[in-house]
């Protein structure tokens, strides 16, 4: 068994190789859930919906974010009736949280509803949220204190960020079936994700971060960093406000204690000594799935 | 001022007809609200949709429901996750219900809502609500008590009714704007609706029907049955049910007292003589848009 934590867009690409390069029934993911929020009246989980959506193949590969094969006749509407449209959502896309917030408010737990819902689109793993309790990614930013999403989305994470926390955090537990996959695997992936807002809202968890240093599986974290560069998103921005050296480097310092391994993409190759853990290099640029099965399998690699 | 009292699709037709026979701002259509649900998180109101719909010219003939150039995507997608898919929402028609839910639970009042979404799609008259406060048509049948849209939509209206019941319309209040147009109405049409589950919901609100019987303007009622039969919709079975005569004379009976005149069709000439109010014959048929034209001159003419 192979378990891997992801955020979004980057880290669903490796989990996608993962799937790929393992048997099948191999591979649990868990996702965060610091990004959730309610929408319209909607509980929507983006990291869940875009690693369901990339695990299922049924990502969006040229938006970047939601489904494929989507239309906007509900968005299009919505701006006609003077409705809220900063987050786009598509027709498809939809179904998805008006069932999932049904779901929620039936009373079943998150990690539930988020297995049905992959097995009934194919996704090609068991996707499981690192807790059925709230967490919330809260960002203190030059205008105040705000949700990720509005940031993100909102504002295209344009406000300077000051400090990142996760309300909820101290009171969760983490997902059962999470600690106990975490105790039996054999590999333990940290995708290239935003270590601040995708790994870190997991971590903040109490008892994950224990589990995870506990295990006995080797820890192998991938650089979301290529040559002091995020290959999307945030995080080279938020590093660089929040005092951090935007490198592979100060990622692997933040997951100091926790990781065995670190891989890392050859354009950091000399950048990389005198780190606690092993370093590996690789090519973690994924453009094509031929990339994501190949930087899979050199993390399984690595590991083993 | 011209006020018309209207439920769905039937009374839909004759509100485009005034629409269009009167110039504009003139007509002021009052909707039956006890047919509103909640399903899947959402506000339905399907005759208030129904009308905005029509008013707009965004109807969908072909289906006698919904809006036109509709697209089903979220539809699909939730009969593929699972969800419940009775009652079906188009991805347009989906953006009315999520905007004024999000409006409702920000406090908004419902004909606030339906005003300014008229407004926003270009209905071509004021409709408003009966009233604002909540008002459910309950059945009794040979299954149980049951919410109006599960019998008429998720059962087909095949489960027989004894007796129907407006829960929570004794403690509404007709809307104030409502009051003060039918006091200053010309004329007030009761629309060829269903007495019993689209007009007898607004007259159960305390003080409506008084206002309609004190009003200074003459009330014209079009019957929704030609020749023993109802257009659409389950009326006739209902009265049957109900062990009512089916039968223009019983409807126009059922509002004995309130009406001034009653418009029946041709083809019921015969079967009209001695009701207390004025009876006045034309082709109740719209199945064109001349149809409702031709059916609103004859009403306004009636009435003058």
């Amino acid at each position: 068994m192979i378990v891997a934590l992801s955020g979004g867009i980057g880290g669903a690409k490796l989990t996608v190789g993962l799937a790929q390069a393992l048997p099948a029934g191999r591979l649990t993911v868990v996702a965060n859930t610091g990004d959730d929020f309610e929408h319209l009246g909607l509980a929507i989980s983006p990291d869940i919906d875009t690693l369901t959506y990339a695990l299922a193949g049924l990502d969006n590969a040229a938006l970047g974010w939601g489904r494929r094969d989507e239309t906007w006749s509900f968005m299009e509407t919505l701006a006609a009736l003077g409705g809220e449209t900063w987050f786009r959502l598509g027709d498809r896309d939809l179904a998805l949280h008006v069932e999932r917030t049904r779901r929620l408010r039936a009373g079943q737990a998150l990690s539930d509803i988020t297995v049905d819902i992959g097995r009934r689109l194919g996704a090609r793993a068991r996707l499981l949220p690192a807790t059925d309790d709230r967490v919330r990614t809260r960002l203190r930013t030059e205008r105040g204190w705000m949700d990720f999403q509005p940031w993100f989305v909102g504002l295209r994470a344009a406000p300077r960020v000051a400090e990142v926390v996760f309300a909820g955090a101290e009171q969760a537990r983490p997902l059962p079936a999470v600690l106990k996959a975490v105790e039996r695997a054999e590999v333990i992936v940290i995708c290239p994700s935003n270590p601040f807002i995708s790994i870190d809202p997991m971590l903040a968890v109490p008892g994950l971060r224990a589990a995870l240093i506990g295990a006995r599986a080797p820890v192998v974290a991938v650089s979301p960093i290529i040559g002091g560069r995020a290959v999307k998103g945030p995080t080279a921005k938020m590093m660089a406000e929040l005092g951090l050296e935007v490198s592979a480097r100060a990622v692997a310092e933040r997951y100091g204690g926790l990781i065995d391994i670190f891989v890392a993409d050859e354009a950091d190759a000399g950048a990389l000594d005198g780190l606690a853990c092993r370093v590996v290099l690789a090519p973690t640029l994924m453009r094509t799935n031929a990339d994501k099965v190949a930087l899979a399998r050199a993390v399984l690699d690595a590991a083993r």
